[in-house]
């Protein structure tokens, strides 16, 4: 044990000079015996650390000359891969790579998950290490329709929601995103339209340009669009999907009332148009009615994933639809990605779940991301940003910057400052966002609300 | 610990009546001082098994009446699973259902992968381990082009086989077969047509058909396709891909030769035909010369997975290619899915290379693989079942049924036995290999092989 941490430290810190440019390509590493007394460890030690250095590509063995750094080190690592992120115009996929690829060290109030320590990661770490124990979680391909006892939990949740659904009409997928992606590939055909809210969440955009197929889009108010205008949406363009977070809306924070769930999938049924109700949110918020419950799961699919309240690390998502559809579904994830989620992952997820350690840590969630929700609100506003209704749950707020600010050119200025935001417009499919901005209430640090105001002096006009 | 075990005993009691339908949905369960009784054990572990098959869906809670075994526990679990499978025709879907979904007591020697103890699986549960105690790797998302680690490791493999590729050109993916459906999605447009081998792994047809693109294929041989009739066909059809397995081809064992893998790729170059070289196999046979090395990754777009030597539950495929093409499918990849495989897996197999236990692993199978396909080869022949050729490694033969016997035919008989088999014709584009079977070594029983032979006998005219 002790002799993997000394071996561990010797990598680490070879690791951080390559990293630090300390040591470039094609530059010879120190002999063994020189490390060795440098790293106060015996030669074994330091033999153990560069053959691990060199199966992992980044030094290379050069028979009767010694050790060197490998071209293959090129990218820089840890502290300073920020850096040199590739630039890319503020469209749906900014934030994205901003929040995914920017290095941990960076601030990220524009990003759209929780911070590791928000997790329930004990409980992950049990459920992972008793799959390891599992020769076959281990090795083998899961079923195609992914775990029974997954589904059946996902069932039961939808039970308490209202929602009756046989496990057999739920599958496991990849992700949430990759849920929404089959149901298009299922669906759509060239020539097609699908409607979207404005502002939505941008990947939806990505997802749709990925499809080839026509975006028009309906104003998202705070319990959802309005019937009328709606109606009148669909009447006319005729789409052929609503795509939506109907239980805390993603950038807005809103939630459809009764009434609006009942008007919308109402419109959606008398056109033949289908709904996909994308409730990723909907733990953060329970008892909030979905469209899928009052339609009963005909023309309305209903999609989530475990990435927002569990793990990201994990992937798994799910769709709940008509048993000829899931059918269709099943084959087509056969097709494409020969199969769903990893069984170690959905494993792990229905552990968690049977254990209720994931009742547990929502309830504490919501208790905890309630009272920094409000903190940051009133942190916000007298900085004068200022967040718009007042949402029931989640961990982001959609606010207002003060007048002439626009939020492009203050993400861009925050950037340079080692902030990632999540400016309006990313959001918005008539580009009408300018002046708003997506905050995450549990990666807002002080120093970020710092470089924000800052950056947003030089952004007034 | 005592405890734990004897929780799991009352829960795989209570599941395994549920399964055999000794209790059926809608019955009440004993009491819990019944089942204390029956058990041998507590009152309170009994509570703490019903509270868990609670939480699992299996049983529902009914206050002042008792528990009872829920409507969704529907669908039986276990051993009587297997029975009620989805009847199909025999398709291209056919072996990835039946080997996916049927029981594991079933044999199976028509699937596509090795057996659990055939897989590395101290060193993936030390990995595992190792994993879930970096709470980062537990909870976040992963970068969107996926573990620079892994995909360092990958580019230094590359580079042994004399294919000279920097990790900035090489994408993550969620699986080999998502790999290939992201190239698909990138490169093809309605109308294309896709090259294919005759025969080929049967997940190609169901991908092409997927995309609704048009697919011709090409007689494989034991080298690879004859290069004047491939030329002839690329000349006349003009498609847009080929996708092939060129070393230890799926299913008939056969790899390119040098002459051969020259002749296509420059055949390729000169039509500007792509080739994806799915080289899944290639650690079962290191050292065949590959088309990617061959082009420079110019034409050549090289994907692969550990899936099959390493583990399928991890689930994680890469693609290496042209630069401009890795940046697409790598937004094609965020688009679609938010991201590529689960960081736990990436960091997971990152380990096991880097632990060395990785190469020690594939020697030894590679050992045991060729012993295993030696032993098959005989007891097939005897029996009539003729294997053809001699692949040079991997874990199937190819093999020719006696004369008059219809492996479609066969494979139903076999199936009615408790045994799957992978059928000639659903590698076979143009349904011209009625008279083969591939065979996986490494899952074929004494038993299943006595089912096999008495098949055949009632399948002969």
């Amino acid at each position: 044990m002790a002799e993997v941490t000394q071996t561990g430290r010797v990598t680490e810190g070879i690791r951080s000079r390559i990293a630090t440019r300390s040591l470039c390509a094609g530059d010879r590493l120190p002999s063994v015996r020189r490390s060795a007394a440098d790293f106060g460890v015996s030669p074994a030690t330091v033999v153990e650390a560069y053959d691990r250095l060199v199966a992992e590509g980044l030094i290379a063995a050069v028979p009767r000359s010694g050790f060197f750094v490998s071209h293959l080190a090129g990218a820089p690592q840890g502290p300073a891969a920020h850096a040199p992120l590739r630039e890319h115009e503020i469209d749906p996929f900014w934030v994205s790579r901003q929040s995914l690829d920017s290095s941990q060290s960076i601030d990220k109030p524009g990003c759209g998950w929780l911070p590791p320590d928000w997790m329930p990661q004990r409980a992950l770490q049990k459920a992972l290490r008793e799959v390891s124990r599992d020769g076959d979680l281990l090795t083998l391909y899961g079923t195609t329709a992914g775990d029974p006892v997954l589904r059946r939990q996902i069932a039961l949740r939808f039970a308490a929601e209202g929602l009756e659904c046989d496990p057999d009409r739920i599958l496991l997928t990849q992700s949430g995103s990759q849920a929404i992606d089959l149901i298009c590939r299922l669906l759509l055909v060239p020539g097609d339209t699908v409607l979207l809210d404005d502002p939505c969440y941008f990947n939806y955009q990505a997802l749709i340009a990925a499809h080839k197929v026509r975006a028009v889009s309906v104003p998202f108010l705070r319990s959802g669009p309005d019937p009328a205008a709606f109606e009148s949406i669909v009447a006319a363009q005729r789409p052929r999907l609503y795509i939506t977070n109907s239980n805390l809306h993603n950038p807005t924070g809103g939630s459809l009332s009764l009434t609006s769930a009942h008007r919308l999938s109402g419109i959606a049924a008398a056109h033949g148009m289908v709904i996909v109700e994308d409730d990723i949110f909907a733990d953060f918020a329970p008892g909030v009615p979905t469209m899928a419950a009052l339609d009963g799961l005909s023309g309305v699919i209903r999609v989530g994933s475990f990435s927002k309240t569990l793990s990201a690390a994990l992937r798994c998502g799910y769709i709940a639809a008509r048993p000829e559809w899931i059918d269709a579904l099943t084959d087509l994830q056969l097709a494409t990605g020969f199969g769903g989620p990893p069984p170690i992952a959905t494993s792990a997820i229905s552990r968690v779940l049977a254990g209720g350690g994931y009742r547990r840590h929502m309830e504490e969630l919501r208790r905890r991301l309630a009272r920094a929700r409000q903190a940051m609100a009133l942190r916000l506003t007298a900085i004068g940003i200022v967040p718009q209704g007042d949402p029931v749950g989640g961990f982001t707020l959609w606010c207002r910057l003060p007048d002439g600010v626009d939020s492009a050119v203050l993400a861009r200025r925050c950037l340079a400052r080692d902030v990632v935001l999540a400016p309006g417009n990313v959001f918005s499919p008539s580009q009408s966002a300018t002046s708003f901005l997506r905050i995450n209430v549990a990666h807002t640090s002080d120093h970020a609300l710092l470089q924000l105001e800052l950056s947003m002096r030089g952004a007034t006009p």
